[in-house]
């Protein structure tokens, strides 16, 4: 295997400084971290700025490290603690991919389009991106004021999800419901009470979620053509918003067939 | 409302101390932030040590100190930075509960279990419990090398659930499951691929989920009546382990009757 270059202290402190939301926005980067996650970001074809490895995990990731290099990426070796330095994990992984995150995935057809209000933990973002890739949803649609895309606790729980669904972000979910209603989407909304217990729907719907307490704000539930509430069997005040909404993008896409890879 | 009780210093260290594991085992003793979820401990009638609150937070849940005071419960007053010192989270809430790990809520009838082969994540466990709750289970099993059930964050993500649901921890799970079904419960149990779609199933089951990556051991696989997989209608390898156990839950209880508290 090729020797790598060894990474330089200002790619360790331009590294270390995406750990803060405000240099991620302002040098347009993020990381992802873990052979699988960065394995995936190449092969979803994201514009990638550079990646290390530390000696061992280049041993033992030597074929993606050979992909890498293939396609001219910049690619550094470094020590375990520069890699701790770096990191986002309390036990890095010993890859770590920084990738540039003004791109968008290419657009995909399918009819279903996931809206999240003002969706506030990264961990309930990344599994629900993960959720809406596998039942094939065509876009999602993120609200101002929600938890941040490229935050690395997202990405990681999409499993690489972010990388290839569309999501536009800084949403005024508002208009852009009515502009879709206009549209010929039917809007379904999840409540907390009183809506009707899910069903399959046709295409060109646009299911929109509220925040973590379930809400929504009243001009996008005046707008809805279903409201969808999942029946309780048993105790508790409500579900995890992620539950919901794998509940409901399930039920949802019960119609649709199973696309092939 | 009267006033209270100054936090020591050893009461500090002492609730400092259980956010390692190690100390909550030994002491039998765990925290629950918020008020709200010190209210679900106290409706649950879970045995309480203690509870803090800040000045601010005593003023605005007074009803809630008031009635623990009623019960006779330690409740103590303490600065913001006491609170900073004990608390399990980045912006505590001003209110804090210990209470004692060694309880087990009052069994419930349902017919349907559900076994968790070592999960790991305790953010996915807590979901889990919730969920659980929600769809009236009966019982958890949690195997030998699971996330453990009583860490701040597992029972923060259960919203109190874990103070409502029986839990059992530690089993052993492949004699367990041999032996529910000799006592006549069906095995169901999730797969990641070739099983068949889920579908409402009779009272007396036993769901067993894998772990994170989906796996487990053969000799659970070997005891499966029903193997179920949730159909893929888009892209992603998997799905997340409490988005499937959500999924798999509201449709294995389609046919059971809905629960009025």
């Amino acid at each position: 295997m090729a020797r790598l270059q060894k990474v330089t202290l200002s790619q360790i402190k331009l590294t270390a400084s995406l750990k803060k939301k405000k240099y991620r926005r302002l040098e347009s980067l993020s990381i992802a971290e873990g052979s699988k996650l960065a394995a995936e970001a190449l092969k979803a074809g994201i514009p990638v700025h550079s990646v290390f490895f530390t000696a061992e995990a280049a041993e033992e990731h030597s074929g993606l490290v050979e992909l890498i290099m293939q396609r001219q990426i910049a690619v550094f070796s470094c020590s375990p603690s520069d890699m701790v330095r770096m990191s986002w994990l309390k036990t890095p992984p010993g890859c770590l991919l920084v990738y540039k995150t003004d791109f968008q995935p290419p657009p995909r057809e399918g009819g279903l389009l996931l809206g999240l209000y003002q969706i506030s933990d990264p961990g309930n973002l990344g599994t629900i991106i993960r959720t809406a890739d596998w039942f094939g949803v065509e876009k999602m649609l993120l609200s101002e004021d929600s938890a941040e895309l490229h935050n690395p606790s997202v990405v990681r729980g999409s499993m690489g999800s972010a990388f290839h669904i569309p999501v536009e972000t800084g949403v005024d979910l508002s208009s852009e419901v009515e502009s879709l209603k206009r549209s010929g989407y039917k809007i379904a909304i999840a409540v907390t009470s009183s809506g009707r217990p899910p069903f399959p729907i046709d295409k060109k719907t646009a299911l929109i979620m509220g925040d973590e307490m379930g809400k929504l704000p009243p001009e996008i539930e005046g707008l809805a053509d279903i409201k969808f509430t999942i029946p309780r069997k048993g105790c508790g005040e409500s579900l995890n918003l992620a539950a919901a909404c794998s509940i409901l993008l399930y039920v949802l896409t019960g119609k649709t067939n199973i696309i092939k890879d």
